[in-house]
């Protein structure tokens, strides 16, 4: 199989199966592989490839990818891999939805984002919102972002699959 | 203006528009931050969202992104951000497209892939390609990569206008 199959998922599957492709895929490409930069490049890439083959909202999905602790400052975090547009390059410890995952150490599912305090809006057309954390020797290395254009665009399936791959994350690569 | 904006491409404008706006939105993002993740990344994300905007065959771009030098094996590059599907995680010198970009410090413009000696086949949906080299204290220390699903996609304007920016990215970037 080409790498890019990888990023195939079959139009119609659950959201069970979804995640269920991403965790035996991710856990394939990280066999061998511990750099934390390609490996969050390929999952950003598994997260937005099936998650666009779900119904809606999961398939409005604009924005899916990663911040990491930025190495130039303590307390902040930098933008990392991702598919979507632009995006915010730091983000404060705190600030936003991404900052209280990383400074809580404990996701943030945000059925609408404009009632989230403090709030920061890197694209106007993100309605929704969860960020779940990643964490290495019980410290929080990074953060799994992903932003919908509609409200209500995650579920609590959604938290327990993520929350199971920023686990594979955590240990299959070197932070 | 947020970040998001930075992507978002007129439609109708002309490839030197859409370089012109990329190199000048690369610049701005790079401002004051010289992470060569982050930057990668929002520039993977400017070069997918400009090369949509444009006219076939730009538009039919299905790969977008960077290799840098792989830190845990010498002459060996490793996955960088990119936007499209999951991609092959390391490339040896000399080997494909980017390989051979990588070991001869020199772009690549490839019009069909099936003819170059020894491509290497991440995805069977390309079929052109353009690699151009970073060039960091006279050492190449990253790739740009960028496949098309249609033969002939890239042109010696998209060569001209990429070199500019691997140029911009490697003063920007501590590498």
């Amino acid at each position: 199989m080409v790498h890019a199959d990888s990023s195939n998922f079959a139009s119609g599957v659950s959201k069970k199966q979804a995640y269920t492709q991403i965790l035996e895929q991710a856990k394939a490409l990280f066999d061998g592989q511990r750099n934390w930069v390609c490996n969050t490049a390929n999952t950003s890439s598994l997260l937005w490839h099936a998650l666009h083959a779900l119904p809606s909202p999961s398939d409005r999905v604009n924005w899916a990818g990663f911040y990491v602790l930025d190495p130039s400052k303590s307390g902040q975090l930098i933008l990392g891999p991702f598919h979507g547009k632009v995006a915010c390059q730091t983000i404060a410890f705190g600030k936003g939805v991404c900052g209280v995952a990383a400074a809580q150490a404990k996701t943030q599912l945000v059925p609408d984002v404009e009632k989230f305090p403090g709030h920061i809006a890197c694209d106007g057309d993100s309605k929704s919102e969860i960020v779940v954390p990643i964490v290495a020797d019980d410290k929080v290395v990074a953060i799994i972002d992903i932003d919908c254009a509609v409200e209500h665009g995650f579920d609590e399936e959604d938290q327990t699959y993520l929350e199971e791959l920023a686990s594979v994350l955590s240990t299959s690569c070197d932070w």
